[in-house]
């Protein structure tokens, strides 16, 4: 078992991280005294199949609790489900001192976490992440939000969880497409802040996708101190620090949006937006044709797209224009000098953008 | 013109407050460097009074800008039509760096200031208050909320605005009977903080009623300071120092409950609140009757409720259990050792406070 701690002055918090400790999920919660009722937002799936583990070990621990099940899916991440859970919440909350637990991927820890932001002002919550994609990445960094029609996260707050538990045990339940769609995070990670990451990544990608719990624990834990990191130094993204998190988000979301949110999954769009940062950093001269192989290489030997399929350059492009960060005519890229080594470039030009998306057509 | 700066870090701002300043708002808001998009969220009445004055001050500093209308009511302040408003200023904010203008009273400020909260985590806002209530309360110290069916300000955020312009002119076009609701908060400020405060008040009604400008600006000055020192040193209500800004507010929110929100308006129900508050302090043997009596007196000069009226003592003390801070068997009250000393006291006995609750039907 490991614990980072993420030091954020009086909203610090740790990240524990190892294999069956969902079972001590009452004991760890405890230890924070939060009081002792649980609002538990999840799924059908989680909840059927950890939610008699969860069970016990909250009642051993003599917590009153109530599991709220959303849809497994971006559509129950809106407004006006969160809307739904605050009103059936408030219920649930009547007199005492409530905290939830959100268990679940990004959607589940996005909703939940934007639920304890805004109930009475903030209340307490806890990140028990289930997939590999929210371990290393959602869960952490208290950014939550729903979405509008107009745009994914368009509402949302910074708000800081009282713990993250990632239990490496629960990966199993995942299918392949699900791990690798985490596993394009780390490598984002690693292309971003570490190039021992990067190797690790490279000699020990079989163990990693058949779930070696040590492989598992080592890339987490380390994926896990590089964005608490960044995340202590620019908490609310006010200092372009947090901005490098970003890292082939900026076409990753254009190609998701193009896509309509039902051809690739999170982290498959983000290896594709990836690759494409990557040939706007070569055709900047920032890097050279080898540093581009050897992240295709990588992303390829994951079993992660390395070919946009399904959608058009135009609507890639015009997705792009609707990024969340693209203010006044300036986009804003994140490029690589090296593998470990980003930097933030503003108002790149429509012409090197395209020529880079048109790479991977 | 007085500016007050309340001390909050990085999210420090100042309070200004003088007379047809709203004439120079362009000018203000351009010094804050929040870009040139304002969304104003205001109401018919302020508009046709205002609309303006505001709108060729923001055209004279080169604003684009849009007002957005709600009702003059509490019934606007729900989650349901913050949504509303979400969605409506996600297409007005398509590639721009908006601000929102909250102008109007508590309705318009809370709703507006929970919408700037939450939309892309947190977008500037300024206050404009438009009643004595708001400038000297609710527009300052950065609590936003919405209402549930369930309760009052159920779901909202600790978010500072960038400026509070209080415009003492605005307040000629209130009816006397706002104006003495926001006296109601200022005779608090000075119960719970400033015995000189008081001693102005006694001396100087008649003027403040009459509305002369250099007597607003003083009590309005004084009223911001005592809170932006409180905020200061306890921003989020987490030391228990805001805590005793609720003198008068257990049962006057009570009050207000009970009597569905259209018997009383929010300072009549804080005096008949603070009279009781008061009733429990001298029961307790904190003060005497010669105290009570002079407090009594300032509020009945005022032209404020001193006896409670059409609603029953049960429904009363029904309310009181669902108070937002009434956690577990505790409730919490506001005392007062003297006129400017105020404290917090847990778990009064029930009795005690049926009885205070009764002095004033």
């Amino acid at each position: 078992m490991k614990t980072i701690k993420v030091n954020l002055g009086k909203r610090s918090y740790n990240i524990i991280i190892g294999t069956g400790i969902i079972n001590s999920i009452g004991r760890i919660i405890s230890g924070l005294s939060l009081g002792k009722d649980a609002y538990i937002i999840t799924n059908k799936r989680i909840k059927d199949l950890y939610g008699k583990d969860i069970s016990s070990s909250l009642s051993r621990s003599g917590f009153n609790f109530k599991f709220k099940l959303i849809q497994d899916s971006e559509k129950s991440k809106s407004l006006e489900n969160a809307c739904v859970i605050i009103k059936d919440l408030a219920l649930f909350a009547r007199k005492k001192n409530v905290c939830i637990i959100a268990m679940g991927g990004g959607v589940a820890g996005d909703l939940a976490g934007f639920v304890a932001a805004v109930f009475k002002r903030g209340i307490p919550y806890i990140q028990i992440p289930t997939t590999l994609l929210a371990q290393v990445d959602s869960a952490i960094g208290g950014k939550t939000a729903v979405d509008l029609k107009e745009g994914k996260n368009l509402v949302g707050a910074f708000y800081q969880p009282r713990a993250v538990i990632s239990d490496t045990g629960l990966l199993t339940s995942l299918n392949k497409r699900h791990i690798r769609s985490g596993l394009a995070e780390i490598i984002k990670y690693a292309i971003i802040k570490d190039k021992n990451l990067f190797s690790y990544l490279e000699n020990n990608l079989k163990g990693l996708l058949n779930l070696k719990p040590s492989s598992l624990e080592h890339v987490i834990t380390a994926s896990c101190k590089i964005k608490a990191s960044i995340v202590e130094q620019d908490e609310r993204e006010e200092r372009g620090i947090r901005t490098i998190l970003n890292f082939g988000h900026t076409i990753g979301h254009a190609i998701e949006t193009a896509s309509n949110y039902d051809l690739y999954s999170h982290g498959e769009a983000i290896a594709l937006g990836m690759l494409t940062a990557c040939a706007v950093s070569k055709k900047l001269g920032l890097i050279n044709a080898s540093t581009v192989k050897r992240i295709d290489n990588l992303i390829k030997a994951s079993g992660l797209p390395t070919k946009i399929r399904g959608t058009a350059l135009n609507k890639i492009i015009y997705a792009h224009y609707f990024d969340k960060k693209f203010i006044g005519k300036k986009n804003r890229f994140i490029l690589i000098d090296d593998i470990g080594k980003a930097k933030v470039k503003e108002a790149v030009s429509l012409e090197i953008i395209k020529e880079a998306v048109k790479e991977r057509l």
